[in-house]
């Protein structure tokens, strides 16, 4: 998975994910009403309406981008209904042919991380047979509890050829809270980034490792170092646009072959209509507003090779 | 809600949750066959299985302890479907009184944490009215993202008198890989744990406060110096039974007053009827066997006090 990944970032030159992040505040009203109408102004209407308001957005720009990256806690608020909706946004993805990172987050014990990998990334065992559950391309998980909450997701991943993306330094403004402390003079994203590097050396693509890495566009300078203590980790960029990460700053988190890295940007696409900038396209126009911030985070992205 | 929680702690003397964290092959054949018989070989019939299970447990035991810890990750295997059966064990436990404890070990950024928040403790805005999403009684959180990913879960807490549990020192065997570490000469699970006291003094109930911590019992040294580092926080306390933590290395996590700790215990309740020492009670007979091997470590717990 991390070689179609790369391959279709190199076919659509876009090392571009669009994260599917959708508060109900961005749907525009003529969806939420009419979804509220059918469904009810309720936790499933309001599912309703997202899953429809990310499919206007995924057929205007999958022909632009590589990836996706729905965030889960998005749809989680909304409860059970939520979680049927992200399922559905995670078929339609795949359906266009796009790359699915599942934004989930997740990191446990051993048995209960394996349970995580299975129901993310690869299917359980029902009554001799085999049954997928949310079945994302990759996931982002937490390296709190250590290598045994990693080893299953590594396992799975060696199993189905899909990937993870291992949160090392994350682009909000307290990570570094914890992240930032030094250990042995190296700061604790250091050491995360070094076993990123050292579990990845286990499961490589062609080029880069099913092992990935999260490092926050807001901070350049912690990226060019990881950079280089993790050569062969894809690293994902959240942070770009709305969080203040500009193109400029990035290309630090690429390697010298131009790949290596893959920027998310999430209301700084899905919600561009919101913005003075895309505000001719209208309520109405938000998918061709979305399509248009795509091609200008393009031609921003572009400009860090020229 | 932490108040309710130590008050039945004290009524049914019983510092005990039970983890309802049912994999597939604790659940009674019998249960399989006539859920798969009614709704198919699948994720819909594996979900309703569990949850079947999951009542005959509760049903057995409800009125010996005051809290049960679903671990989503056992539900989220079986996609949508299993999301669904997490939210109805959520319900029904709550009918019978019990203390939910949402063990989902969320964290993400803020507005993402947010999200997380008001999904599992709190409801959501849809069109003017507020629905709720999960409706657990507390959750368990992930401090790597730092204060910003805490925060919002503080804020919910705080208007809907909720708590949660931060993971400080997990049980499981690599937990010592990052948590372990030494930062100007502690081990960076204390400087999360003194940030769990810091935190958690702004949120105080009668005598606890609503910001409460995991430790894990396979660590009894490590609990002994952070019960002191947070003197107000809640422990949750993994791993006792089948992960190795026995009662008598247990003392070091509760207070003088005999408060301030819950120890949890999963596959040694559920699955209890899978030991040799419950096997007289049988397949048909694992509520029955979850019952006796809560009456057992309610013994095994109140021999740490005389």
């Amino acid at each position: 998975m991390i070689n179609k990944l790369i391959n279709d970032i190199k076919a659509k030159n876009a090392p571009i994910v669009v994260g599917l992040d959708p508060m109900l505040k961005y749907v525009p009203s003529f969806i939420q009403e009419e979804k509220f109408k059918e469904f009810g102004a309720n936790a499933k209407g309001a599912s309703e309406a997202v899953l429809e308001y990310n499919k206007g957005i995924v057929d205007a720009v999958y022909d632009l981008v590589p990836a996706v990256k729905p965030q889960i806690a998005m749809y989680e608020q909304f409860g059970p209904e939520g979680v049927i909706a992200f399922k559905k946004t995670v078929d339609y993805c795949k359906e266009k042919g796009l790359t699915v990172i599942g934004d989930i987050k997740r990191g446990d014990i051993g048995s209960t991380s394996e349970a995580y990998a299975v129901g993310h990334l690869s299917s359980v065992e029902i009554g001799g047979e085999f049954h997928e559950g949310f079945n994302e391309d990759f996931a982002t998980v937490n390296p709190y509890l250590g290598y045994d909450g990693i080893k299953p997701f590594m396992d799975v991943c060696r199993k189905e050829k899909k990937g993870i993306f291992v949160l090392v330094k994350t682009s909000n403004p307290s990570s570094g809270e914890f992240q930032d402390r030094l250990i042995d003079g190296k700061p604790l994203y250091e050491l995360v980034a070094e076993k990123v590097d050292e579990w990845g050396k286990d499961l490589m693509g062609d080029s880069y490792s099913y092992v990935g890495a999260v490092v926050g566009a807001t901070y350049p300078e912690m990226g060019a170092a990881l950079r280089k203590v993790m050569p062969k980790a894809y690293i994902l960029v959240p942070g770009y646009g709305a969080q203040g990460g500009k193109g400029s700053d990035l290309k630090a988190f690429f390697n010298e072959d131009g790949l290596g890295a893959i920027v998310n940007s999430s209301r700084g696409i899905i919600a561009a209509y919101k913005q003075e900038k895309y505000s001719s396209f209208g309520e109405r126009g938000y998918a061709d507003a979305a399509r248009q911030a795509v091609l200008d985070m393009k031609a921003d992205l572009n400009g860090i090779f020229t």
